[in-house]
This record gives structure tokens, sequence and C-alpha cells, in this order.
């Protein structure tokens, strides 16, 4: 089979490498480029985006700020999976809000707002501190403003205001303002479902990020309560959506409450550990639910840390002497903060993996690999 | 890092993408075709062997019948690991007798014969029964003979003359008539070595053949006497040979003493479990050793069995269904026998795997799959 992936950066390149073995082909239509391209070798294939469309047996995407006029023509072909209301819940902060209230799914109170009054009106019916997000294009921290106290609200909105008058987007910008939500810690749920509704879902992962970005994702040891609370609410924004591929849900962990903080409609960066980690990966599971294969098994096989590599183009090959480390490069151009690839770490038991993680963060420099060290020695320090 | 693969078939395929997250960029030269292309996309690269060789890194090779003048050519340029005695080796049956004798290494009884009375002579001093492989090209069951009994021995050779007489090479073919070993099982050790002359190996692996061509191979649990006594083996063959790069033995075992059999100078299809069942797979740990990069861990992760497909471009699905069950094809067009592609599958227990192994069993016809279910039938009696 053929499967046209929107978007062709690590996430389609993935894919690509996942798919060979079940013979499922992956093409990329990079949409700055307007180029179809092999996402691992790079060769042009001369296809307009439609011809590539029509040429496919499954259009896919791996990341949701696709034009609309794009996932139009995706859509039109009825081979897109997941749909383009998913992927526009994805990519617009206000969807998502509103897909997270109708499928009932607990997530922090808030409001859209596009005037200084709105602006205003939100800080009064939310509260103290609001975390303020611009519906399109937040991404990895971008796009993102914190009001701790009153004494700052004319400032932020100066720049809030000037961010919405300065943003290039054919569609309306705005921004959603949110309760601020003290969590214990940050977990998300990788998952898939199919056309027919089945359901799988990995085991839950804890997120450390920096500055916005991840930076070390590790699966969690079996915690039966809120596995089954996060699958139930993985089910019904999936089921909500009539969703077919990888559905990742970000949440804040509050005591032993989830609340959703967004969704992601497609494989992601909290779900790479499980190409060493798990029975069946996130990439192949997701084209196995898009070109209608079973779902895989997504059993933890051992315990699995992932670090990501950030601005970095060069790591020490000694990390390759650690046992079970595996390094994933992306094949990109190095810049700064950038993802360029990410480090799997597996140990036999937690104990194994904490010591091994301790003995890879001495190789790993802090500026391409900020707070790696920290996390690791803290993760040492609860086993 | 660019590594240019003599040979374009699932080997090169595979090596292709398990290089790809290191990114180790993997092309190939097809020996028939004369075409350098990619063993995964099947784009084709307007480059002659000169050129390739010239702009690789790294030049290497998925099997051991390449043309002696394009052996030449890498061998040349100062880049080519294995080294062509190697390759040789494993092509010439001649050579690799001489290389097990040279390494000190235990094997079967041979003579070399060219002629009918070499022919009775080394009935005579050999005894009965008796192997008669060809020399070169000796492939997966093809040009051999048994003789059990002194009566067939002038059919036999009939036979064996008509072939010395129609085969086209452009070396001088012979026979290796060899003492038949009355072993209990085939075993195969896959290993690694690296420049500097150190060697890592994978468990041993039972290997199931139907008329000489491997269905089955199961990592076998510890057996640390028989581990080492292969490992010694190992070591003295690669370091014989300055070899670099995975290197494959093949043994009959007779109690617990093991004789090689043959030696494959690349990566092997009884160590395509390593995928899913070990640290570091074959591809990637060979990839390693001639790029300079350090040798990856051979750990068991779990049992693991791989089953081979053999002229079948379609499987059941409902495999997919099974835990830990995953499908490599090689993207080839069907041929009666050819090896189309391979099946991994691995459980958290010998006895997981023992009855998930019948349970894919019952999903594979025997045409593709000749005794597949008896071996799962044996492997679950024993557990």
């Amino acid at each position: 089979m053929n499967v046209l992936v929107m978007g062709a950066g690590q996430l389609a390149r993935m894919m690509a490498l996942a798919g060979a073995p079940l013979n499922l082909k992956v093409t990329a239509y990079d949409v700055n480029s307007a180029k179809v391209q092999h996402p691992v070798t790079g060769e042009i294939y001369p296809l307009t985006l439609e011809q590539a469309v029509a040429a496919a047996d499954v259009v896919s995407s791996e990341f949701e700020h696709i034009p609309y006029p794009v996932q139009a023509v995706c859509e039109a072909s009825g081979k897109f999976r997941p749909n383009s209301t998913a992927i526009k819940a994805g990519g617009d902060r206000r969807q998502e809000k509103a897909l997270l209230d109708q499928a009932g799914v607990a997530n922090a109170a808030y409001r859209v707002v596009q005037t200084e009054s709105e602006f205003y009106a939100a800080l009064e019916q939310l509260g103290l501190p609001l975390v303020l997000k611009s519906a399109l294009a937040g991404y990895d921290g971008k796009g993102q403003w914190r009001l701790k106290q009153q004494a700052d609200a004319a400032a932020v909105w100066a720049d809030i205001a000037a961010f919405m008058a300065g943003a290039e987007h054919s569609l309306p910008q705005a921004i959603v303002a949110e309760q601020f939500v003290r969590f214990d810690r940050e977990v998300s749920l990788v998952g898939a479902r199919n056309a027919q509704g089945e359901t799988v879902v990995y085991p839950l992962t804890e997120n450390h990020h920096v500055n916005g970005v991840l930076t070390v994702s590790q699966a969690l040891p079996s915690n039966e309560a809120l596995q089954a609370q996060a699958k139930q609410m993985f089910d019904a924004v999936a089921n909500q959506l009539s969703y077919v591929g990888v559905l990742a849900l970000e949440f804040f962990q509050v005591g032993d409450q989830l609340l959703v903080n967004e969704i992601a409609p497609r494989v992601h960066n909290s779900g790479h550990w499980t190409q060493q980690g798990a029975d069946t990966c996130q990439f192949e599971n997701h084209l196995r639910a898009v070109c209608g294969l079973p779902l895989g098994s997504t059993a933890l096989v051992r315990p699995t840390v992932m670090v990501n590599i950030l601005g970095e183009d060069y790591v020490d090959p000694a990390v390759l002497s650690l046992p079970s480390c595996h390094l994933h490069w992306y094949g990109k151009g190095k810049r700064p903060g950038r993802k360029m690839g990410h480090i799997n770490l597996c140990g036999d038991t937690p104990a194994q993996l904490a010591e091994r993680f301790l003995a890879l963060s001495t190789l790993l420099p802090e500026a391409g690999f900020p707070e790696v060290a920290d996390v690791a020695k803290t993760l040492a320090s609860k086993v």
C-alpha cells in the first residue's frame, strides 16, 4: 500500500522506516515546498499534491498545521486518516478546547480572547495566574504568555495585541486564556484507534519540558487507576472525532487527577520510546490503523526513557557503547534548539535503567540536553 | 557516512533500514544489473561501480558470490569490509574448508574432487555416507549430493560430472566431498568483529531446514559451555580473516560438540530474529562494525523465533493481531521457494513464546511454511 503523509519531517521519516517491513510505502508532501518526496532518502517525485493524493491508498499527516486548502484536497479524496476535523482541532486551540468539552474530559477552565475587553473579562472570570496561548500555531512554547499578577496585565496585553497584529495567518487568530493548573507532573498517553472503533494505548509516559520543549520522556511503571483514567479520556476524545490513527493526549496530573492539556492528532515525541520499549512502536501502529491492518500490542517490553537531541548534530559515539542505547537521527540540518534526533535507552529493570541513564547523562553536554542530568539524578534517587 | 553494499537484496534493504537512524546512508550495487540503487526505494543512482565506490566512505557486502573483478574494485579502494579474502572464503567451499583448518576449528573431514579418480579416492578415504557440495555457488541446497551406498556411486558421479560440465563459472569449479556428520541439530552463531579486533556474539540459534532452506530459527536459552565453544570458534575464524563486520558460523551439533559446517561473511538469515529479540540487531551491528562505531550489545531481550516466508507474497493479516508478532517483507516479486520475508515472534517467557508460536503456526499454510507447524509443536512439547 502507498501512504502519503502531509509533512516531510522526522515523524514521516520514522513512519517510512516502520512501514517498509510491512510493504507500506510512505511518501511525504512538504507543505512548504509543495514537493512530494521520500522522507528518508529525499528523492523528489514529480507529482502535484492532487496527483500524489490520487496515487495514494491512504493519506495521513505528521503534523496539525496543514493549510486548510491542502486539508481540503486530502479530505475530498475520502482517504484522509485521521480526518480533517481531528487535524484542525490539533491546530487550533479554540477547536481543541471545544472538542475536550464535547468529549466530556476534564481540562482547564478557559475563555477565548480577541479584544482587550475580553482579555480583562477572562482575567476576572478565571483569576490569576493565567496562561494565554495563541489559538493558531502555538507550538513548543511559542506564542504563550503567563500572567501572574494584576500589575502586569497591561504589559501582557500589549504583547499579545502586537503578536495578534503581526500574526501571518489566513485564519482569524485569537488567544485562549486558561486557568493556570498547579500540576504535579506532565504525563501523556499515546494510543491508536482503528476504523472499527477499537483502541489500544501505550503505558502513560512522564514528560519533562524545558522552556516548553520536551527533553525527556519515560514510560511509567503500571498504575492501573491512572492508566484507566487516561484511557477513558483517550477513548472519549478519539470516539468524538471518529479518529483513525495514532493520537496523543497530553495531561496535567494534579494529585491522582488528570486534566487534558492538549491533543496531538499524530504520532508524538513522547511516544518515541516505543521504538525500543514497546511490542509495536507508535509509527507502525499508526500505519496499521490508517491502512486497516490489525492494531499491534502496546505492551511495555522493558523500562525505557527517551532523550531529545536539541540543536546538536553530534553526540559522543561512546553512547553507543552503553547497552540498549539507540540513537535516532533525523537527518536534518543543524539549527539552535531544533529537534535533531533522540536517544532511546532501555534497562531490564527500573534500577538498571536508572543506572544506565546516569551513565548516559554524563556523556550529554547541557547545551543540547538541558536538564537531562538532573532528570537522570532524580530518577536514580527514586529507585 | 555513506555505505555502499555489494548486492541489492533483502539484506542490503534491512541494513538500510537499520542504518537510517544512525545517519548511515546505505546504497546498493546490484551485481547482475550493474546498477547502483537504493535497496528500499529502488531509486537508481547514475553511477558506475567505480564512481559509487569512490563516493562511499565504506564498501561492504550482503553476499559472498560477488564476481572477482567487482571484488577487486572494492578491495583496491581500501574501504572494503569485510575484506575480499573473507568474501571469497564464503563463496568457495575449497577456500572455506582451508580457512577452517587454518583457524584450527573442528569441521567435517573432506577431500577436493575434480576428477572421477579423485571422487573414488575420496569415497575410499572418507567412507559412506558422503556429502558432496559444489565448491562455487552452492547455496540453499543447490549443487549438493548425498551418496549413501556404494551401488549409487556411478550414478552420483555421472550427475556431478554433468553439473561440473554445465557450470557457468569463470573460475574452475570443483566438488568438496565431506564425511556425513550425524548431527543432533543445526545451530549457528552470528557475531561482529571490529577493526580493533573486539568481538561480540549473539546467543546461539537453533535452525530448522527443509530441503536445505532455512525455515525457522530460534534463539537458544543460555548454555554457557556451548556458547563459549562457539564463541572460541567464531573468534578463531574472525581473527584468522582479520574480519570486520558481521560474520555467521553454521554448526553441526553432535552431543555437546560443535563442528563448523559453513561460514557466511555477512549478516545471516539465522540472525534475523535479532531485529526484535536482541539489544542491537545484526544489521545495525554490521554497520557499526564497518563504520568504526562501537559494537552494540548482543544481549537477548526476550525469547524469539524467526519464521521464513518462502514463495508467498500474502500472509493472513490476522498474524499481526498476535502480540509481539512482526512481519518483515522484502518487497520482492513472487517466485516459488523464494525468500519473500520473515516473521519475528517474541514472548516474555519460553512458555509464552511456545504458546504464541502454536497460535501463529495455525495461520501459516504448509506450502509457504514447510514443517513450521511441526517445529511449533515440538517447541511447545519441550517447555
